[in-house]
Formats: structure tokens, sequence, C-alpha cells
């Protein structure tokens, strides 16, 4: 595709080498956010950072790539101190907001609610979750992990196994994830879930459809074994009726040491979209793994920065410029990665 | 007046001659705004964007015009999280703040508020609204959208004919824009509103002492005819004791396409302070309008930032010396205009 | 102590040497904070100021000492928006945000978190406030500001006398102010609170241990005599279970014009932490003081300012710098200070 100017709504528009020139660009990032180097390309540009749903992690992602690329960034963090919470419709708020920065980025909770937006935008718009439907940057920076990942152990995406974990039928960042993973061939995919937080039969028809191999299982210690991957998630709470009804699975599939040595791969690249629930009763992801040279959850959070820096550098088409106006990094800066 | 160091806090403290000097640096920075060119001439410099109300719109306009000029922003978005909120006096708020920050943008509830803020802060302060009392930036950005609406038709502020329609008791922007139009000659005003949401008798009699001609009256029809700017505005719910007593009123004056076409003239101007209630028991201005040519609402907003950069310049003395430091864009900006 | 990528989370980490190196650097930053020059040697480095817990005064100090050194921040002003409220520990919140900033300022109302959140992060931390434990750089603005006070009346900190008043027991920056006063010999403390409010014993033990003189007292009067400085605190509220128990105390110990006449030295320095509480039934430091020379308190936020940069001048390497990306300032900055 065309990035230049392009809204970045949804991973289905991406096709196999749009991926590919994300991940290209992303990797171009990495002295930049590793503050090896900084660059001044987007000096004077502005970034809408528009959250109208709560989210510090993917908020401040967002502004502090673009802040990397050397723009400045306007942002709200609260629906109710929004216009919208006095009648304002999705399209003024668009013809509005558009007219105060270079690109924006939205959050917002309902299903759908940034494509409204962006067709009424005059800037470009990046979607930062539109509730339980997309969230397109995090599904990139997945599998830019996965990717990373496979590779430094000379493996590849083509042909891998991936095990997914836990409120399949709720979790946003899986359900995106496969939609990318359509780009790629022959892929194993165990879903291990709660029979009730199957992952949508939908995204299981394309999957198999596209070729690959889909195993449904509440067998949590079965489906693990043989993967190159795992990626649990959180039980969405925010999404279901009542506190109750997330409790009866909150804490049924837990990836921690023991299981992890008794029944994965060695190697095997433990992921999880964040925030993790590590209160006792859910802890889907146990903290004695943290030290585990193979738990990648922060690797992903930092692999964010990156990917976000690369579409926000792709759509406003700036990506083979960052190199001219860069320099060295004058403070301290050790002991980052 | 001086406007180097100067608080903007009232509407009543321009001259004719003011507003066209505000105009004039407003001119000069549009290709700044439309992302033509970059100045960093307020590089360093620091606005206190201080809004101890919501308003997202206003709050991002004001950060943005900072931004364009190539100053910084610290802002505060809610009064709860304040001092204020721990019994601190606007004088010790005013006294703090002001030594952290070059510029002072203030919102609050409060009538007088921000003029006390400014008697004792360190440093100018820009009112960005003090409850029902000034938004002097509204109007003035209202005052220039009207004049450059106009002047595209040949047609210019002295003489002009404007109706004026919605909750005018509460409207801050009516009364603001009323008092600005009162430097200007022979203006006919058609206040059109609910008998008990007129215009404060106090403007009108200014008005009328001024020897603009002003007609006052509840037929939305009749009073549509023969004007050069329709105003709208919205019930301000929040001003009402009850949601209820809003109630009564919502709805009650409406433009749309086919009033439009039956009872204004040709070419008249639409204006709105925006946000517009775009719920269907208040849609006092429908979005079948949308795409009308005559609709200056979204450039109203546009015309936002420039007067924002305009006051910021002027009050920070650096209006002339904007073009010194400026550069063109390398990024994607089409599409914006 | 070497300052360069070290957390600066407690008051205890400093000798005396490294209270100077602050101070020396924060002497340095006085021109660039009264907007004299400019620097950019932070040009490209990102704070993430996180704050969860509400502090409009401190958030902003910590942003604008950090923009006045060139650089750029990211930040969070409340809990409730955050990953931490769906469960995700100190630890995870620490490894994310540290992969997004270059230095992290943290406020949070639990004892002992910014340590906890330290110690996973991978950039230096500092202090803003962690409950009713530490403060760090409040204590050294109000030492700091204590010297320069001291030092324009050719007094010094050793063999001073200083009176503390009010909330001995919650008052944070009581407790830490007296931490940092062991590291200077022969001070003189009157400690006038409630019997109830009273200085923790073990704060008392040190400073007598340490050599220094310690009157404990309810009698305010009789304790304002003879000091070089009188500091006042706010009964704090928030770390008393109910309202209403600490209405008892409010406004038991209050120092206005006529008892400062009355019972103070002349020239004795009056400071406060700020917020006061200025409702009449509070009012600790009454505003008939405002025009008073010896008034403090807002020399203390200013110098708030500069203690803070320095801060990160020192932590991120760069205090010997400062100076050479300087220029000189274009744009009106009279009547600050």
């Amino acid at each position: 595709m065309e990035f230049c100017g392009t809204h970045i709504l949804s991973v289905k528009q991406f096709e196999r080498s749009d991926v590919d020139r994300v991940f290209e660009v992303a990797d171009n990032m990495a002295p930049y956010a590793r503050r090896e180097r900084i660059t001044k390309v987007l000096e004077g540009a502005i970034l809408g950072n528009m959250f109208f749903e709560p989210s510090t992690r993917t908020r401040v992602s967002f502004g502090c790539a673009f802040n990397l690329l050397g723009g400045q960034v306007r942002e709200t963090s609260d629906v109710k101190t929004s216009s919208i919470s006095k009648g304002e419709s999705l399209y003024d708020t668009a013809r509005v907001i558009s007219g105060y920065s270079d690109i924006i980025v939205m959050r917002h909770p309902q299903m759908g609610s940034v494509s409204e937006f962006a067709k009424a935008s005059r800037v470009p718009v990046i979607n930062g979750g539109d509730g339980p439907n997309e969230h397109p940057s995090q599904a990139l920076l997945d599998l830019y992990t996965i990717k990373k990942e496979l590779l430094s152990n000379d493996r590849q995406i083509d042909g891998m196994n991936i095990a997914m974990i836990g409120d399949l039928k709720h979790g946003r960042t899986v359900h995106s994830l496969s939609q990318l993973l359509l780009l790629y061939d022959n892929i194993t995919f165990t879903l291990i879930s709660p029979i009730e937080l199957r992952m949508p039969a939908g995204i299981v028809s394309e999957l198999t459809a596209g070729g690959h191999k889909v195993i449904e299982t509440e067998d949590m210690e079965a489906g693990l074994n043989d993967n190159d991957t795992v990626y649990l998630t959180r039980i969405q709470e925010e999404r279901f009726t009542t506190k109750l009804e997330a409790d009866i699975y909150r804490g049924r599939f837990r990836l921690n040491q023991s299981i992890y040595t008794r029944y994965c791969q060695p190697n095997t690249i433990i992921m999880h979209p964040l925030p993790r629930d590590s209160r006792e009763e859910a802890n889907e992801l146990d903290n004695d793994l943290n030290q585990h040279p193979s738990l990648a959850i922060f690797r992903q959070t930092d692999n964010g920065v990156v990917v976000r820096m690369a579409l926000f550098a792709l759509v406003l088409n700036v990506a083979d410029k960052i190199d001219d106006s860069a320099t060295d990094v004058g403070w301290y800066t050790q002991g980052r990665f």
C-alpha cells in the first residue's frame, strides 16, 4: 500500500510487503529508540494523541515515539473532559481536532469509532484501539517481536507453531495478530482457552482457509508442547458484563517457571500484550519467569516504540529522511537495554 | 493598547486598532498553521496551559498554537488533581505557577477568577474562559472568521446584518462577540431566542447606544431573513440549575438545509462556537449542512489557532520575528485545507 | 555520591558534599530558569513524568525543569487511567515505562513504591513523593532556600535556629528537611505542634544524637522567639482517617502579621512547603504577610525549578555542558522576579 497520508485503521489493510516495509523502517529506528542518536525529522510537527479511553501505556508509547522523531505532542486522556460528553459527534470532533495536528492517534471505547472519525479527519489517523475491535500497532509490534525473537534463533514466521492462551474471545490482540499471521504460510495455531472464551469461529475459519493448522483445546499442558511462541492474554474484565463473570475464568490458565520447564520446548518465546494481571487470583504469567531469557514481554513494549515510530515516519513520508538530521546523544544512557 | 506583557482578560480591553493588529498578525500565522513553514521563534519558552475546568478543544487549540511557534507546553486539565482542592487561594496558585512558565492560559469555572489570578501572576495571563463571563480568544476568532468570510464575498463588518440564535442568556460567546462588534458601525443584530433566554438587557442597551439596530424575536423564520451571518449556540446545560430545565429549551431553534434554503439569503455565513449538540433532542445545527460552502464552523476552529498564535506572539513581543527562524516543512501535509 | 545514572529516592543518600554539588549546579541554572538564556543540552531526551497521585504543582515543576534543559515530557497524572488499576505490578510498570524515557519522576501514594519501581527501572528514577515517606527534591529545595535566604543576611545553616510548626507527625517535608539538616552542625530545632501531631520520636532522637538541640512545645508564641527560620506546615488531611479528625487540629497554629511582629525576630525567614490552606478554618499562614520581604514561600517554589534542573543535569551527566548550547532569549520576560 501507499503509506504516505494513509489512515492506519486495521491490520486488514496490510499486505505482507507492507508489513515488511514497516519492519524495515522499524529496524532503522532502533538507534534512536535506544538513545544512541537523535533525529529532528519531525521538528515542528504535532501529534494529536487523543485517548478517549484510559491507557497510560499506549498513550505514552505513541507520544514517546513521536517525540523521538523530533515532534511535539498535544493530548487528551479522558473522555469526560471532552466535548463528546456534551453531545458532539465524532464527525465534528474529527473536523476540529484535525485542524490542530499533523497526525492523530485515537483510542475510543466504541467499535468502529476510529474509522468513523478518520473519515472526517483532514489529517492521517492511526487507530490506537477502538474497543474490542482493532489495535493495529499492537498487532504489528507483536509480529515484529515474534520475527525478531525467532530470527535470533535462526527461525522464521513461516512454518512456526504458536500457542495463544486465555481469553481468546475478547482478546483484541490475538484477533489482530491472527489476522496478520494470515499473511504468512503454514503456521500451527494452538488455541488454549475456556470453551466459553474460544477464539471467534470466523477467525478460526479464516486461519484454516488460509492453509494453517488450528488446534483448539482446554488442555493447557498438552497445548504448550512443541511451540516456538506462547502468547498469553489477560481476562478482559472490562469486556464482561460483571466482574463476577470475569472472575470465573481468571487464573484458569497460568504459565510459570515449573510449567514452562515441564511442558514447553526450550527457547519457546513467552509473549503477553500487557498489562498482565499480577494479582494472586489472576497471575496468568508468573513473576518467577521475570529473569527468563525467553520472556519477551518487555522487548515487546520496547518494540512498540520503534514500530510506532515507523508508522509515523511512513504515513508522514519521512522514513527516508530520518538520518539526515541525526546527531549523537550527549547525556547518560547506560543500562537501558 | 500595548500588547507586550499584557494580560488578555476581556474583550473590553480591545480598541478597534487592537483588533486590527491581532488580525494582521493572525494573517501572518497562516503559513505556519497550514504547515507550509515552521518557526522556532518561541523555542525554549513554556506555556502554562492551566485548565481548571474541562475543555479538550480549547486546551488543545492553545497548546497547538504555542507549539506552532516553537514553544513547549506544560498543562493541567483537571481541578480535582490540583492544590485548589486543598484550599489553596488563587493568589498562591498564581504566584507559584507563574514561576514555572513564560505565559499562562487559564480556564476556571468561576467568574472573575482569571482576573484575580492574573493580578498575582508574574507572567502574562490569557483568559481561556472564566465560567459564564469572558473568553476573549473565542470572541476574536469569531470576529476574525466573520471578517474573512465577508471579505471573500466582498463585504465587510461595518453595516452587516447578523442573527444570533439560541441560548443568548448564558452564551458567553455571543456576549463577547457583541462587545467586540461595538467597535464597528451600523450593524443590525437579530437576536432569536426563547424569551427566558434573551440576551442580557445590559448588552442590548450597549448595542443600541452604540448606534446599532437590535431586533429581539422568538420567530426564527422571520429573524433568519436578510442576514450576512447567522450565529447559532448550544443550550448551555452546565449553566442551568438542572438538566430538566435545560431540556425545555433544547431543540427549539434549529437550522438545517431546508430551513436555510427557505429563509436565509444565499451565502449567509453559518457559525457556531462549537461543540454543537448533535444528539437528536438538540441538534441546533443539522449535519445535513455539513457540506454547505457557507458552513464556517470548522474554519472558525482553524482560525482559533492563528488568532491564539497572534495573541501569544503579541504578548510575548515576537510578532515581528516569526519569519526570522522559519524553515520549510518536510513531511506530508496534503489535504488539510 | 556518583550522581550519574543514580536513582534519587531519599534524602538519606546525600552527604553534605552531595548537597553542596546540587546547590552549585542549581546556582548555575538560575539564568535559564529566569529566562535570560536558553539551553538545549537535553534536546531529544524524554522525561517520563509519572504521577500516580494528583499533584499539579510538583508535576508541572518537574516538567518545566526538564523543558528548560531542552527535553521533552511525557506524563500521566492519574492512577485511575493506568494499568496499575488492572492489576499490573510496579515491576511491570517500571520495565515498560523505562523503555519509553531517559529518566522518570514518579509519585505514588504508597510508601516504598518508588524504590520498588526504581529497582525494576532501566533508567534513573527520581522520587516525586511516595505517600507519607520521602520527597527528596522538596527537602533539597527547602534547604536551598534556607541557605540562600540566610546568605542574603550573612548567616549560614550551621548554628542556625529553626522552628517547625504544625502537623509534624504527617508532614513529610519536615521529616525530610530534618534528615538533611543532620548533615549540618549545631542547629536548634523548635518543634511546635499539637501533642498528638508531634515529630516522630525517631527523628527527634537522630537530631539530638547528631548534636543538635531540640525543643518540643505546644506554646507557639514562646517557640517563635529567636529563630532564623520558621517553617509552617498544613494539616495533612489526606493522611488522617477522617476529615473530622483533621478538623480538630486545623487552625490551631497560625502565623500572621501581628504574631510575626510580636514574637519573631526581625528578618526571620517564613517558609511553607505549599499548598497552604487559605480557607478561614485553617489559614495556617495568613495572607496579610503576602508582601512581607521575609516571606520566602514563592522563592521556595521558584527554587524548586533550579534544584530539579540540577538533579536532572547531574543524574543525566550534563551538568557541565549546560552552557555549551546556550543562547539568548528573544521574547518578553520582564517582571518575572
